[in-house]
């Protein structure tokens, strides 16, 4: 059983300050559908992206990179090779790494796949409720990448894929939970307009890989990383209701984000077990 | 000779209504150029969008998806086998599929594979005036995504395409054609500014697979399809008179739009024999 | 050694007002990530953009199209033999081309590739100090995208790659260095949100085939391509502040600015020995 542990909004805060003073090398891997909001929201947040695909470059590029994000959402053939030797790469200089498994369940080739790269111990897996139940092996998941189950009912999933003690998960959804074999934690921000916006849970991935460069743990990187976008998510939809501004509105939200932002709205819950 | 049949507002507003309703899941199998914006448009809708490459899974998906979008914007080899494959398993399974034939005509791979998959009997063909006339061999169309005839020149060549019975044609320029076997229609709704953003065009095919899937009959999809963007692009024109705060514009149109907009706006025409 | 010679601001307005009125075809092999926003960029400021990518197609394509962009941000094998038919293509029918060396340095596979096709001699190649370095072989480059030298450092190697007088350099930065086998010049229009946005460098690329595409020189070319995106830089930054609403003001503003404007803002430097 995981204990309770609370994260504080200036440990969130500190994250933030460190992405934007380290201006972490991202290395993602990631869908094409997503690849041009993914690298503006590295950009917003303040660390560098870059999108290496040639399977000699991709090994080549991830031990000189920060962090790699591995994202399954269009995967292919050459895809899948360029993953496995940045995958070996990364690991061998001890770079972290975010598995984002994408509509893994009802797709056979990414769910075998998925579980094939499990061996290399994400650091942090970011999913939606079937996508981690998928992954976990204990359902087959929605019908593509929205989230068909609450996420409160992958939690188990969650603790059985942390047990390992190598990887944290983080279960996104109304409310994103973080579970490592140590700790679990609750995030509550965010707002419904993020769903209208595509890659917004893929950018979320790529935000975790840039806090994990700078962080002292993973769970506290996963814990910044949904406040971070989730408060974002909630300016954007102050100064929006429309999905095409609020779009822009989100970019210009997670550039704008300040230590006094974080302290008034940062909704992190260490007391997560009446909710499991 | 096709009879001329009249679409109401309201039939077109409830199609929009039902897509938010019913959010049918539209896999795209689409250029790389447009994929983000082809997802937004989808989601400001009030679809779901899905791209799902990989020969293997997009077979599995085709038959799990509501609605296919084949569009040859970057057409490759391995997009050919996706496309045979997944046209192989929509059609098996009775799903409604959208043809956007980009920039066939001078082209020669595009050109002949589009015939090919002719076979497969598109429940809608959507193309500018030189992509419909290339497509029924009637011209070698345009140097390449734009149109370079009036859309008017190419109604006989959508009339052959149509004969069958089994395909609409929806046929896009300052006034967009709809062609069936049985009717035909023309669209004046729209706006220039929708030339000076990259992927409405392409949107506009991925926004007809959505209504086919919540439509009794193609051709009023096509008309939905056209309205529906049509007077986004011109809700977005008032707002903004400059390419990328009217692309942002359009997104959040089409959320907008609701049926008081589409009776006091929808510019649907039964009669388009004076202007054939 | 390259003589001083200056530019006017009306011979670079006169060349944006070319690229409305010709509206030249581009045909761009980029990079996944900036592939719409480029579209958007060529759009905006009153082009053609086309991605054609199959191998066969792009040799067709380059001899339709104005000019050729080739930028290596996410080179594969398919791309590489793609590039290599459509710049045989582009140069047999003296098309002009633009080569964005990105990333080449520290990545081996586009260093050696880049290397490879100066052989049909680039138009323009336009690339930061990093790039430039490392293309020349002076060394081994940045860690990814951004510049790691300053562009004064490079001006040497763009003399080297510039002296056989078939290429002329753009070396972009703070400010912007043009070098051709007689001429010289710098830019110092622009904005540091610039680099807060994905794709603007690559974007630079495209507009510089675009204007290659209308210019009676490749040297005027280059400048009007920093003065037009530069400026475009300055007056997005007026509106915002943000990198979400930046990039959607910069689209903007490349279609916006006209004559005035670049009479007003236009910061050409024929004598840039000082900061050499």
């Amino acid at each position: 059983m995981a204990a309770v542990q609370s994260v504080s909004a200036s440990q969130i805060a500190k994250i933030i300050l460190s992405v934007r003073d380290k201006q972490p090398l991202i290395h993602c891997l990631t869908n094409n559908v997503v690849k041009g909001f993914t690298a503006n929201a590295l950009l917003a947040a303040g660390a560098a992206p870059a999108m290496v695909e040639h399977q000699d470059e991709a090994e080549e590029f991830a031990a000189i990179a920060d962090a790699l994000l591995i994202n399954l959402g269009t995967l292919d053939e050459p895809q899948m090779r360029s993953m496995r030797r940045a995958l070996f790469s990364a690991t061998s200089a001890n770079r972290p790494w975010v598995l984002d498994p994408v509509a893994v369940g009802p797709l056979t080739t990414r769910t075998e796949f998925a579980r094939e790269i499990l061996d290399f111990h994400p650091t942090l897996i970011r999913g939606n409720a079937s996508e981690i139940l998928a992954l976990a092996g204990e359902a087959e998941g929605g019908r593509g990448v929205d989230s068909s189950d609450e996420s409160e009912a992958a939690l188990r999933a969650a603790e059985q894929l942390a047990a390992t003690g190598k990887t944290t998960v983080l279960v996104t959804g109304k409310i994103d939970y973080i579970v490592s074999s140590t700790q679990k934690g609750a995030v509550a921000n965010g707002h419904v307009l993020m769903t209208r916006v595509t890659g917004v849970g893929c950018a979320m991935g790529a935000l975790a890989a840039a806090c994990l460069a700078v962080s002292p743990s993973p769970f506290l990187a996963a814990a910044a990383t949904a406040v971070w976008l989730g408060v974002a998510g909630e300016l954007a939809a102050e100064a929006s209701k429309r999905p095409g501004s609020f779009q822009v509105a989100l970019l210009d939200a997670l550039d704008s984000i300040d230590e006094e932002i974080i302290s008034t709205r940062a909704n992190f819950h260490a007391a997560m077990e009446p909710l499991n």
